[in-house]
Formats: C-alpha cells, structure tokens, sequence
C-alpha cells in the first residue's frame, strides 16, 4: 500500500448563499488545489455531496464536476456517508492512490444548503422508518444526547458555551469562515432554544461552500509541492445505527473505534495529537467526539473546553479556524475545509490563527447521530 | 496493488413490488455472499443506491445495511455514479481490498423503484440545470441517440429487436428474473411508443432488488471458496457531461476509455472475452456499447444483434441471465447482479443458461446518458 500525501488545496469562502452554482463553486476549489500542485491533470475526481439531491435536484454528481473543470475521461464517483460525506470523499481518494489504481485524486466536497429546506433532507440521515416519522431530525436527536448528559454527568446548562465561544474567535481570523465575530457566553445562553437544551449558538449554520485537495504518492509529493502533508491514516466505523440501540448513548462507539483503528494505522498515540479538527455540528457532538477519541473521560469532556483547554493557547487545540460552528458546516465539503486548514496549519500557512509548529493533526467527522465516524490523521 | 476475488455472492429475486423492505432486502443479498464465503463478519460494507433519498426518504444508507446485517463497528460507506451506481460499489470494494485496507469487503447494491415515481429521480443523472427543465429524461435522451442512430447509420425501425429477444429469452429460465417469458420481434414492435423511436419492450422495467459480491484477496480466496472469481480489472471513466457537448455523439467515449484501460490492466484484449454483460437499459444503449468498447465497428452494433451473434451461442453472449431488459434494473443492484451472474458463469453455476465453459467476462455499466461508465473484467 503507497502512502499518500497532500500536495494542493483550494477552498471558497463559505457563504450563506452563493450567487454562483453549485458546479462553479466546486470547480474553482478543485482549480484551486490543481493549481498549487501545478498540474493541468489528474487520473480521479471523488466528489463528496449529501443534500444536491433534493435542494438542486441534481444527481451524478463527480462527473458534473469534473466536466466543470475540464478534465475529460478521467475517473469521477461520488461518495456519501450523510453528514461525513466531505470525509467519505477523502478516504475514497485515499485508496484510489494508496492502492495504486490513480497517481494523483482529487477529493472535493461542496454543499448548497441555500438551495431549499436543508433540516428535512438532512433529517434523512437518520432511520426513515423508525426515527424520522415521529419528527426526529439531527438537531433533536443532538438534543437527547445534551439532555442525557447533563442527567447523567451534572454538566451546568453553560458547560458547553466554550466550544462555541472558541469557534467563533478563531473564525474572526479565517478569511473563509462564515461568521467573523466574536461571541460570549451571554450570546450562546441568551439564544433561543432550538431543540431543548439545543440553543441557536450550540449549532452549527446552513451554508454553502466547496473545499478540494489534492492528493499524490508520497513518494512523488515533492515533485509537486515543497510542503507536502501526510495522510497517516484514514478509518471509518459504523456504530448501531439508531441511537436507541446502542448499549450505551453517550459512547459514540463509532468514534472510537475509529481513532483507535486510525491510531495503529498511524502509528501514534493520542498524546501525539498537536490539535483535533472535531466534528461540532452542535457543541454536544464535540464534547461527546472528545471523551470518544479519549481526549477525555467520560462526563469531562466539557470540563476540557470550561478549564480552555481547548483554544489555540491549550493543549488540545480545536476548530483552530473557526470549526463547523463558526466556519460553517456546508455537509459534503465540510471535512475537507478541515483538511484543508489542518494543511495549513501543518504547514504554516494559518496567518493569524497559526499553532506553534504543530506536527501531528486529527481529523474526526460524523455521519447522522454518529451512525458512522471517519477518522483521519495527518503530519508532516 | 493486491488481486482481488469474489467468494460469495448472494441476489434477491427481482420484483415489480417487493413486499420487503429496502433494508431487508439488502440485508438478504449480503446474508447470502456471507454464508458462502463462510463468513460471520466482513471488514467493509459498501453500498450502491441511487433513488432512496427520493423514494425511501432514507440517506446514510450503507450504515442502515451493515446495521441491518448485523454487522457491527465495521466500515460503511456509500458510492454512486447515477444508472451506475452498483458498478461504482464494486469498484470501492474492489479498491478497499486491492489497497490493503481491507481483508474482506461486500459490494452490495439495492433499489426499491417501486417506491414512489422512479422516472423523475432517474432524470436527476442529468443535468439539472440545462436538461432537465426542458423534460429531458434518461428515456428521452436515448430515444435521441437512436434516432440519430437510425438516421446517420440507415439502421431500420426494427433493427435492435434481437437485443430485447435474446433477453427475454435468457430470463426465461433464470429464477431471479423479473420478466420470464419469451418475447417476440412482433411483440417489441408493436409495444407502445414510450419516446419515438423507443417502444415499450426497448426498455428495461421499473423494479426492485438486491445483491451482493463478496471480495477478499486472491492469494487468500481458496480459502473461503474452492472455485473463486478473479476481478482482473477495474475502470472508470467520465465523458463530456451532456450528449450535445460531445464530438461524436454515437460514439460514447467514456465506455471507450474505460474499456481501453481495464484491457490494459487486466492484460487481455477484447477477442479474448467469452461473453458481456452489457448495459442494456435501452437498446440502442446496449448497441452504442458494442461498438465503443470495440467489438463492433461504429455503425454496425445493430448487425452483431441482427446476425444473432449476441445469442448464447453466437461469438459474443449478451444478457446471458436476462440482462437489465428481462432480469431487471434495480438501478443500484443492476452492476451486481451482473456480477453475480458472470460468477455463476464462469464457475458452471448459470444452470439451463450456462455457456460453454466461459473463461473471460466483461461488465460495462453506463451512469446516466453514458457521462460515466465503468468497466470491469473478470477471469478464472
């Protein structure tokens, strides 16, 4: 199996609503991302995009990009895992280069959630039988979970403020976020209630956006980029798919067993982690992502973002440019934003959201109610 | 790059209605593969559906399928390519294991069309934005293919008929078809006109089904199956996204590319292939097919079908168990029920359809108006 580097990123901003389409927006990220790696060419175009089929009632989607792009009779499929898509598209490049059937792949994940009503096709992720009928939607089940939390851990009705209060700072200075504006604690807990205890700052925004990168042997990567970043690893686990059928709710097992598969493929351990891009569609998710990739105990992982253990001065440093919550959550491109910013930030290119000198960075995205989990692990 | 095996596979029957639901259905395919590979668990789950955020109300679905399996904290991913979609499946799966990644991974494809109306979501294989609107759909765009066909090439009216006869004919006595009864040129060309010049029985039906491939390596396969099935290649590649912005319309060059790159990797040429399962949507498709991956010249697919070469004893088999026209095309399932097929042939399992010890098998699968197509081939 060849290992995998990095060698090109492009990202639009995101944007509540983009005047451009949905295939010109994906086209100028993978443009982008060709562009740093200076080719004209590339042997696999993998498109991550969960909701295109109900807000632009389009389908078929890797080859409508690529023929945005002008890449003509190159491989292009489109890959999903609900609102993990941007990270099922990573890992499917992953193995088109790692098994040696491509040279180079692009992965690009774009999203218009302006399109049409975002919250009834996202709700798809969950169990259309059994979940959906009665009203469930991501936002009330990521409620549940908050509730049974501070049941079972006593967490105070502010514990989580810190992971939105951290997003939105680190967003101010990420000329791609979608919020740049700094927020307290007043902000999130005067909010109204979305889905009690869920209030609008605990979530994460409807938007649009496209991300793309670009991906090589790394054996070959510094013929095209002076600054490559390594795939370390790339996993995926499935956890029960309903969260009532899971032994126990709180341990997103999915999470887990991915960092775990992940941290042996790597071959690191999470002490070695320098800074965790997590999945914090809702603030619950994020302090749930922690205690399962063992950052923390169970029940504490809000106590890592109430100590600030989680900005950039902390020892786990989160959603460094702005997270989901603040750089915005546009589904199928989401996690390769992220992975574009962890290349950033491994390769010093942040501007003023730049980490001291980060080597080893973590990757974690979440499909549904973490029915399934993707993990990836970069370094340089 | 490892080789990689088929060593279960497992198929629902095809039905016009099943009582079933999707997830059942899926899961029986899957259940199937597993037990003649004498397997309890598998590492990956890769699943192949195009029509279920329409007609299921149901995303996420690779997750539900493993979930629905039983299979727990195991890799789960979706993958499609429109009309494709199940080929797409088995390429990931094929690639997941081919990289190392995985020891053992299901390809599993699944439609419930009978769900809700299939015609306007098949139609989102196009474009959105400049075809759909002015009431293109997948049968309209063939219907111009094959006038254009008939105009350019002096092909008469009932030129293609032996294509849905020599289907109908192979589902006859093959249990898991939906159609099985023979057909006639009379039948064919006095079935309704559905989009001039297409008539009824040019046509695959609406239906649904489910099957499934088993892979693991090949080093390993004699261990789970004493006559395994070798994936000699596979390929994918893209075209220009509209008919109307290719230079030749008839000749559909991503069928080509593909073609040429999976002979090129499975190190065979195309006089070397015992029979292929075409893409037989529509006709003229399963026509255009013969000649872009060169076993016609351009213009003359239509004579291999006249001449009765494309027959269970002429010099290239079609359709061998029914084909997409009388087996069915349950979209996501259709590319691994050909798999499946192709198994049975080439390991003396197709009962009253076996060929004549068939060594070599190619499988095309055509993601909307031919934008995608994949290519695979397989060997003994």
């Amino acid at each position: 199996m060849r290992k995998v580097s990095i060698v090109g990123i492009g990202q639009v901003p995101v944007k509540k609503q983009y005047e451009k389409r949905m295939r010109q927006i994906a086209a100028e990220a993978v443009k982008e991302a060709m562009e740093e790696a200076g080719v004209a060419k590339v042997d696999s175009v993998i498109a991550g995009n969960m909701l295109a089929d109900e807000l632009q009632g389009q389908k078929h989607i890797a080859a409508l990009i690529a023929d945005e792009v002008g890449l003509d009779l190159v491989e292009a499929l489109q890959v999903r895992a609900a609102t993990a898509t941007g990270a099922a598209a990573l890992r499917m490049a992953y193995l088109s280069v790692a098994s040696g059937e491509a040279d180079s792949a692009i992965a690009v994940g774009v999203e218009k959630m302006s399109g049409g009503p975002a919250t009834p096709a996202l709700a798809k992720a969950l169990d259309a039988r059994y979940e959906v009928p009665s009203g469930d939607t991501l936002i009330s089940k990521n409620a549940q979970l908050m509730r049974m939390y501070m049941d079972k851990y006593g967490m105070p009705a502010d514990g989580l403020v810190n992971f939105s209060i951290n997003a939105h700072k680190n967003g101010v200075t990420n000329p791609n976020a979608l919020f740049q504006k700094e927020i307290d604690a007043e902000t999130v807990m005067t909010s109204r209630i979305i889905s009690d205890p869920i209030r609008l700052f605990d979530c994460s925004p409807v938007c649009d956006g496209a991300a793309a990168v670009l991906l090589v042997p790394t054996e070959e990567a510094r013929a095209y980029h002076e600054n490559p970043v390594h795939i370390m690893a790339s996993s995926v686990s499935t956890d029960r798919f309903r969260v009532e059928d899971r032994p126990e709710p709180l341990l997103l097992r999915a999470a887990r067993m991915s960092a775990v598969t992940a941290f042996r493929r790597a071959n690191v351990n999470r002490k070695d982690v320098d800074f965790y891009e997590v999945h914090d569609a809702f603030s619950i998710m994020a302090c749930l992502l922690l205690e399962a990739a063992g950052f923390a105990r169970q029940g504490e992982g809000w106590r890592m973002a109430a100590e600030g253990r989680i900005f950039p001065d902390g020892d786990l440093p989160l959603a460094t440019l702005g997270g989901l919550k603040a750089r915005g959550h546009p589904i199928g491109a989401t996690a390769l934003y992220q992975t574009c910013e962890i290349v950033q930030q491994l390769t010093g290119r942040a501007g003023k959201n730049q980490l001291n000198s980060p080597e080893i960075a973590m990757l974690q995205s979440v499909g549904g109610a973490a029915s399934t989990v993707l993990t990836h692990i970069f370094g340089v």
